[in-house]
């Protein structure tokens, strides 16, 4: 209930602030005799790790997981996944003088709202670190998903109003922007590092594209797959806005546009076009389920801007530090993540409720 | 587990097809000594009815609710109050030429892929009928609220790319499709003729807005309150899209723009601009909230489509009958009701967790 | 959070006071496709009415139960099935002069502490009336387990001290009191009857037998098979106790005297001796699950009682109406209710997490 | 849903095998500012360590608690608490014997039954083992509870048939056995050690007390105070029955003798005698609240016993190493802890639903 819990079968609570000791998480629902070790994780993590590029934050975590219980003599039992990574990075000199600041964009003035106190470390709880612990968790559940053959890759699809063009899947991790369009991607890359000279920092949309998730998973009414995806990813802290399929474009079309038109390609029944981005009625149709995220710009920029203390008075704050200037290379690893997360638990529920005996 | 409830202290779970005996819910966590009645209800279940203006849906359904416990001599007991809606209007023969066909753009080939059988009549459980349910649970919702001096609104922003340019609230209950904008309502209403006369729909973005949340709801990482109202609103069947705040616009926006500037007004810390629509880290931030959702154009379209039976033959199909020529209007007390059921149970967890004792 | 959901995937939630309008049920997780109908449920609620015997209450409820969803053409859909009781015996004016006094050994006292008022017709939500409503949903379950060739047996094992010497289970409901051994059972109404002229009731022992439950139910560490069906027993109104195997037996045993020893009979690993009733670890050995409950003797009794008003006036109450002098009869098909639902609940999860995909 | 967690709103996770590198946990719903550091969690550990007195095991384990997030500056921020603690004392080779036997009375065959493999080390996810943060969550919990003045003290009750005459509280922990009869305590250790030296081992029964809990704890139907008690307290591996006030002596007792008389003392309204335990209707009365559980011999004896190993073949195991010849010292601070949970869960859901605004 205080919000640290992600799933219903496949569960995943974390713990940690960015500056506090360890960050770590426990992973439930993992079904037995399934062959894991601390590299499948590590794997994922170090696509998310601070440091990876020119355009990313320049803070060095090495961002080590450790497994701490669930798996025995290299499978999993069915209990419970303990991960642990120790914060090594963690000067928390860099944030004394912001201790009575509220940074604007960040969530510092709502914490001390919620909390009546809070850790001003980097943002304690409310950093963006904790996203380390969705990737690990990720990382477990895309390794589960792989084995039902079902793939989820996400990409940076515009950035500042720069869009890929081409599609390129295997592109995607050979640029610092993880763009699939390697043309487009150095426009993005010289944008970021113009906007970073200038201390600000830049918004875009990731887009995410789930291949061979079977049909039937989510749940009616409230429980919808889009539902549940919706929550996944506006749950990551720089998401706000979330589409499926046609997304915010359904709003100027027509019905007969819109639908997809159902038949039969000799194997099984499909849709001719793919509108609905996979989903329909809340239940997946079988065809790629498509989403697209709208990454803000990071809140955190290293000019002056006006503010306020804890006490109401007027004041200015730099973030200076390590920042990144576009977030949106780091959160697609985020995004297939949390997306992971949510296809897994509905096929366990699939699996439970309406499953064969 | 099935997905039909919604909510963790403030919980509502619902039954019914939308061609079965009746429709029904349980309301948990509704506080004692609350005066309610049936007309607090009724009058939010009126907004929606089918059959209440030109463009809607003609069929009749009165919606005529009962409270069947929970409510003892005028008020709340602190027991689950049990609400129940019988079907008045609902003839099954219009839907049995649809027994075997999949409407494109509808949910009977996912409810079928997934159960394996599916109830063909109108829906089912996959009907739009089950949000009345929503409707009432988010009536006693909202009475609470207005308690508490939150109120939530909202309204057709656009239809068909015609966006509303005034922003009259006290005009939205007096035109058909709900729009704040008089003049801009009636070139909807004309276009929405217009489209059915062509045997077609529309799709629109609803627009929403909380006045007077108090700073501190939501929770952080998995419960934000963003992450909430993002599931809240994409479990309405309609919606395709969500976005908080500025939404996508974010994506090309710098930090420097984006970033919401704090002041104290004499009474209070409160922020210059809201681009982040009331929420900052998941959490409200006691400025409006404002959300958008993409609404598709209906389904069910009076004109014969190409589509396949249960066994993948070949058909068409012509969605008759009484059908919504745009469903933004009847959309519009949906998303009231789903927000105010989130933002009432964020309200109950923050006083549990996190209030004076 | 209200208290009134039972189970995580085959979930339960009830509705309804004793003499409000109506009681009633939403049963989640439901698998497709399985035959049901009202008689299948409406057999399980005979057992449980009231009126059925000289021994019970002579209150007349007929407990019509109407399904209202989630089934069609006579099998389940997958939906949520919406059951419905309309009380027709709700004479509340019996209550009327209860209205401001506390009856010893009943909710009054505790409701009022706990919602600032009640409803004090009969109990209101406290009242026993409340476990029609888990015998109706218990009766789907059982329906469930027995094509799993799970059957769950209950029976009153003693009356004031009066124990069961025989246990011939097809004896359980050809006599009043439902207990195995006709010949005690005697001794038993004997007992009751007399006491019950005396203006007092009875308590007694209600032991269970599951018979076929595969091995492997239930979770380690909270959710143990034992923690539920511990729950599942002692949330009925009037149970204040609950053993497994031998119970508190084990405080005198020796371990060496305790432990079953694990043998093969050919077919399968089983134990030569059943100490621990079938459960191990809080997970399912195979074996008969056998357990006990301690019902209380009723709290409503005709004699006249010194208690206090709302005021903390003194005052006396005499529970004038019609009363069980001994609840354990119509304990019997609660029992049973309770643990079909948790087995069920139980059997899903491990097909979800644990099963073979 | 793997059974890891505890709570609704008060909400423990745990992870962890009695032999693996770590065992841990998170807890939810903290409140904030709680002044809380390790040694508030270490005292209540060393009451549970092994090898703290001649008659529980041997075992050494430190058993160092780290808390490694959740709290700022010595006090709570609201967010989850990290817990944890490296396994110091797993030598698995004691265990490797034993690796495809299974032990009598332990979960060996269950476990596999139910994942198909298990870890063999000391009984890995179901040993005792476990309960260690139990106890640092629940001390914690009585930490919080202390500040609302609700104070909770289990003993051991009766070991082998020698029951405690006397009820001096402070005795208790100043005797091996936790026991607040030292006179009697001291016959309990002289059996005890005797059954030791007899490779053997003995059950018994532990009671508990919670005196200043509030009236108005619980919810009616299935979260019942007394039904929360009885699973928290059944889900402690070693425990076989629970009872509450009265317990299985209610089966013999008449109403007019079981029902607590209410009277005004003067100040509010209390019971003249407290039969029901504290708990009537499922909800707490404001008296002292009584619980006892029957905690079975210890399975582990060192005594040869026949058994088959994993694939059924006959065998023999003798469970050397260091155990307990009777648990119930080392269950009381178990019990205290799961009291504790369950009491302030109850607690913060009382304070969410029903409290003031």
């Amino acid at each position: 209930m205080s919000g640290s819990s992600f799933g219903k079968l496949f569960r995943v609570t974390t713990f940690g602030e960015s500056h506090g000791s360890a960050i770590g998480a426990i992973v439930e629902g993992v079904s037995p005799n399934i062959a894991l070790n601390e590299s499948d994780i590590q794997k994922e993590l170090d696509r998310r790790r601070p440091g990876q590029s020119s355009i990313t934050t320049q803070r060095k975590e090495s961002d080590t997981i450790e497994i701490l219980s669930g798996v025995f003599e290299g499978k999993t039992t069915g209990a419970p996944i303990g991960l642990l990574i120790r914060n090594s990075d963690a000067k928390s000199t860099d944030y004394s003088k912001l201790k009575d600041v509220f940074r604007p964009g960040h969530a510092d003035f709502t914490f001390y709202m919620k909390y009546g106190l809070r850790d001003w470390r980097g943002g304690g709880r409310s950093s963006g670190r904790e996203t380390a612990m969705r990737v690990a968790a990720g990382a477990i559940a895309k390794k589960i998903l792989s084995h039902h053959h079902v793939q989820i890759v996400a990409y940076t699809l515009a950035v500042a109003g720069i869009y890929a063009k081409k599609f390129d899947l295997t592109a995607i991790e050979s640029n610092a922007v993880r763009c699939p369009d390697p043309d487009q991607a150095k426009l993005m890359i010289e944008k970021i590092e113009e906007t970073r000279r200038n201390l600000d920092s830049l918004g875009g949309i990731v887009e995410a594209v789930v291949v061979g998730c079977p049909a039937g998973l989510g749940d009616p009414v409230f429980d919808k797959l889009s539902a549940r995806l919706a929550a996944a990813l506006m749950s990551i802290g720089t998401i706000k806005g979330v589409e499926i399929g046609e997304g915010f474009k359904v709003a100027q079309m027509r019905g007969s546009e819109n639908n997809d038109i159902f038949y039969h390609d000799g194997q099984k029944i499909r849709t001719k076009t793919n509108h609905a981005g996979g989903i329909l009625g809340g239940i997946s149709t079988g065809e790629d389920i498509i989403l697209r995220v709208a990454v803000k710009p990071a809140s955190s920029i290293a000019q002056e801007q006006p503010t306020v203390d804890v006490s109401g008075n007027p004041t200015t704050v730099k973030v200076t530090g390590r920042h990144d200037p576009c977030i949106c290379p780091r959160v697609v690893p985020v995004v297939e993540a949390m997306i992971a997360l949510t296809i897994l638990d509905c096929l366990l529920i699939q699996k439970a409720v309406n499953g064969s005996w």
